[in-house]
């Protein structure tokens, strides 16, 4: 006889994964679903960790191995299936899973305009690579950063590559998806608005606000003309042109220009 | 009857693609077959424009879509393949092909020491990831870093997912996978060794040198031991900690802190 269904384990009920649990996991690696259910993918034993202590967050259902159960005694409500190796690498999105997976349900947030005072904002238009977006998500947490808001075409923030490229950083950051020209209509004016603009001025030898939007364009296309209208500092990270070289690079990476630009706002 | 076999355009002979050539570029998105032909692959409009003008690197063969060989005529002594949406879309790598694809081939290149004197080359410990690999020698690039050595575990420089996150930098920044140890050790003393560590100084309120390495490590796992007796300045992205706030990221992305430490050495 094989594995039984039920099981207990550290006194919690364990549930052997079936496999309309392997679909349904799967299935919220597709944004409709994620949308129809509320729910999103979570993934790896230090972001699983986190989140199950986490007092805004609501894990419903956590996929993990025996051993990471052993070490990591049951907290919350969420049921708790006890998988095989096999088993998680088949729900996975990873290429190597790692231990632990949490199905978490989405939160609807607002920004808190208190927080907007004395600090610094971002403002991501038509981010459209996971990876970016998480990486932002990342750094603006780095540099406590604590609202982003995303047009309505930036990348979502439950697709598992950007819950996963933000390493944990999705759940100290408010993202919001609002339309972004009513956002800026909405400011306290005059409220400075940065944005990143190849002819913009050298970041190094301007004065620079110490509060206000820094707003980050697609790489391709650049800023919406819709929003340029609504910037007062236009920045430019200054490119090295060295003596003998005659060709060069045309932009930088979108998460590379927020880093750097965020670095230098908030640099002390 | 449908295409012919061969036919001309722009007094150029244009051969229909085979099962067999699409088997062939397909094979390149495989490390071991990249490395047993020498040769990799460079898609989309831009990057394989500006490759085909390239002194240095040479093209073996182009596939593009009418359209696009009628706006780039033909230069160079490669195999120009006309090709269908559809046929692009089988050789490609990207999810959403781009007009063009280029088979070139891999140049072995050795480090100009020259150019290693008053300004700043990058050591890259262990950087798996391909799309960070890419993204740093895009940022490099703009910082007008020309040389990046690489570990030998550090992620291959032919990789797909490296080459398009370059953005065409990669023709322009020497990549060289070294053993990083005797490559420190073969330096010039005393000559500074720069490496983002936890415990290091605030970047902001330390003199940095004007010519140096700066050695990034593994995300997960910093920077070798073996490596850390050779760093002379041991630097710190400072967090921001805003009042309020209990739980902090545990790192920054490695492309990121890359950029920002890049950004702040050549600052001018």
């Amino acid at each position: 006889m094989g594995r039984v269904f039920f099981y207990t384990f550290a006194n919690k009920f364990l549930i052997v994964i079936t496999s309309a649990q392997i679909k349904f996991v799967k299935s919220l690696s597709q944004k409709k679903f994620r949308k129809e259910l509320g729910l999103f993918v979570v993934e790896g034993d230090k972001m699983v960790k986190e989140l199950l202590s986490h007092p805004h967050w609501h894990t419903e259902m956590l996929f993990a191995l025996d051993g990471w159960l052993q070490s990591n005694p049951a907290r919350g409500s969420h049921q708790t299936f006890a998988v095989s190796e096999k088993e998680l690498a088949r729900i996975s999105n990873l290429q190597t899973p790692n231990q632990a997976l949490a199905v978490v349900r989405q939160r609807s947030r607002e920004a808190d305009t208190k927080l907007l005072k004395g600090n610094f904002c971002l403002l991501l238009d038509q981010i459209q690579d996971p990876g970016n977006l998480g990486t932002i998500i990342r750094t603006a947490d780095w540099f406590g950063i604590r609202h982003i808001f995303c047009s309505e075409d930036t990348a979502e923030l439950y697709n598992p590559k950007v819950i996963q490229a933000t390493m944990g950083s999705f759940a100290r950051v408010d993202c919001l998806y609002v339309n972004l020209q009513n956002m800026l209509k909405a400011l306290p004016h005059p409220y400075p608005v940065m944005a990143a603009l190849l002819e913009g001025e050298n970041i190094y030898s301007t004065r620079l606000p110490s509060e206000g939007v820094l707003m980050i364009g697609n790489e391709a296309r650049g800023i919406s003309p819709t929003l340029l209208p609504f910037v007062t500092h236009k920045l430019h990270i200054p490119m090295s042109r060295p003596e003998g070289k005659t060709q060069f690079p045309e932009s930088l990476n979108a998460s590379v220009a927020s880093a750097i630009l965020l670095s230098h706002l908030k640099k002390k």
